[in-house]
């Protein structure tokens, strides 16, 4: 039997202020980090001890993994960062608040993007404010212009297949700090969930949600760890 | 040219109390914290922006890193924790304060083993309070029962062989943020200091230490970054 972790970061500033963020590196709030800390809390007072730990390139949830494995006495757990664990990149819609993507797109259109499970945002526009194409983080990397939920989906399980599913195959203990979307990319193939319903699951922050592994590593039931 | 950075970790509990700390894990003081977050923001300052990072397996080292790195935008950058980083195994004067050691062993004694380059402490006692030998941090690794800066030396100098220096040959920037005696294991390799001297040699805290290389890889001076 192994175990899966999975936390989304917690509140971010955009989060708060309900902008799309997608790949724009925005820090936590001091509730994001509360948040944070409590699902560490968590994990120990359950005595689900994290061996492996895997998160993205964005601070907000490497901010999350750091706090939650300090909290439950876990800091020095081996850590990889990977862009493939990162939010969906929104394209063109990057950095605009609600009011002003219904203001210029419609809020029909805006309800698709939000929804639709395979079509993107329009493309970031080169050189635009929130172009991270340039970051040194990402050098190497072919950075997307937007991303789908789908689009999101055949990046983040060739990593899980690759990366994070030999850990758990090796009895480890894993956690993945990440973010609403690469989350619900892994809850979708772990929980066989389908492409209409997918888009509609919320993955709240900083609730630790875990799956138990069969040796035939067969996933059980996804389940919240407070409830366990 | 290539660049290799070491930071001490900021100030800890034990460094306030004056006790012989080793391999127990305690935590950064506030003001340790500052000190970390100065040398991040130091590195910010002077562009010289870590592209790899090592730590020891100790909480005190491992936030050092965090928080420096945070503090320059490169939290999102591979690191890699290893036990060969781990400050040097005080065996059986773990926990003890100055005066109590002194009481325990007298003034003399401590001095030798204070600044002998060979001469260990006695042996940590099997089972005493301070025995991580159990600890799940350290499976699979012989934990010390007490090591000698020579001693300490044979273990961090296999590893700069094996780790460190690929990533610097590879043209990384590469920080180290760990202890006083295992940077001191480094900087006399790196600087060429000898048993006697290396000895009486302070690291001090969250202040950071750069080497840069050549393509030959032969290290340059060593130079405070501050100085530079």
């Amino acid at each position: 039997m192994s175990t899966l972790i999975l936390i989304r970061h917690g509140q971010s500033r955009w989060n708060l202020e309900n902008r799309f963020t997608g790949w724009w590196d925005v820090d936590l709030t001091e509730k994001g980090v509360a948040e944070a800390i409590a699902a560490g809390e968590l994990l120990a007072e359950k005595g689900v001890l994290p061996t492996v730990a895997f998160t993205s390139l964005q601070t907000r949830a490497i901010k999350t993994l750091h706090l939650a494995l300090e909290a439950c006495g876990r800091l020095w757990i081996p850590e990889t960062k990977d862009w493939r664990l990162n939010e969906r990149h929104y394209g063109g819609l990057t950095g605009l608040d609600k009011a002003e993507t219904a203001a210029r797109h419609g809020d029909e259109q805006v309800h698709i993007w939000r929804r639709s499970f395979d079509v993107p945002p329009p493309d970031m526009e080169p050189g635009s404010e929130f172009d991270l194409s340039a970051d040194p983080r990402y050098a190497g990397i072919a950075v997307p212009r937007t991303e789908s939920l789908k689009l999101t989906i055949e990046r983040v399980l060739p990593y899980w297949e690759s990366a994070i599913l030999p850990q758990l195959a090796a009895g480890e203990t894993v956690v993945v700090a990440a973010h609403g979307n690469s989350l619900r990319a892994l809850v979708k193939h772990l929980s066989d969930i389908s492409d209409e319903d997918i888009t509609g699951l919320e993955i709240p922050t900083g609730q630790p949600i875990v799956y138990r592994f069969d040796d035939a590593m067969t996933p059980g039931e996804r389940r919240y760890l407070k409830d366990t």
